[in-house]
């Protein structure tokens, strides 16, 4: 079985590179985290086949917390960041969802055919 | 004692967006296993106080490993990251340094002029 993590940005915000690349270690962090917690060994096996990650984009808000919803009903680890606003953007912003890392192939089935960021 | 996590970014490399998330996302992750490996009390309470993270960027491969050598001789955890090569870069490029979390003003020493991504 092939893991990997998913990242997802919202491409509306029009974040800066440096903002967005924060957004998505947050993402990135907590989710792992949250796989960790479920399954140490798929979290195990990301970290020693080298983190294969991929950062894809959605529309808007609504998409993003769509995505959202159906992981967490499917039960793949995941996690949604809202910004703490101290630059760039409102408090609370909805940003970026990590998902995984988990079975590539379960992911694949919701963001398929997302475009890369 | 303020922690937080700081990525530094090559900016010669160009990355897109995309790359250029998904490497500090890399830096971010195995950077913060290191800190929990060293103190689990840093790791925590960079955790329940939002998971703080700065970018910034330098010049070249050579400024960013060279401040890799001071953090490592200081002892602060940190991980520089090569890319896999597979999109954009020739496999084994150096991208991104992760560093903490750690004590804010330990980091700051070396990255205090530092300019934001």
């Amino acid at each position: 079985m092939e893991v990997k993590q998913t990242i997802i940005v919202r491409k509306d915000l029009d974040m800066g590179a440096g903002k967005l690349a924060a957004q998505c270690a947050h993402a990135s962090v907590l989710s792992f985290l949250e796989a960790q917690r479920v399954d140490k060994d798929i979290a195990r096996q990301w970290l020693d086949s080298g983190q294969k990650k991929i950062v894809l984009k959605v529309e808007d808000e609504d998409s993003l917390k769509k995505l959202y919803e159906a992981f967490k009903f499917k039960k793949i680890p995941c996690a949604l960041i809202n910004d703490a606003g101290l630059t760039q953007l409102p408090p609370g912003t909805t940003t970026t969802l990590g998902i995984g890392p988990w079975d590539s192939a379960a992911i694949d089935q919701f963001t398929g055919k997302l475009k890369l960021m």
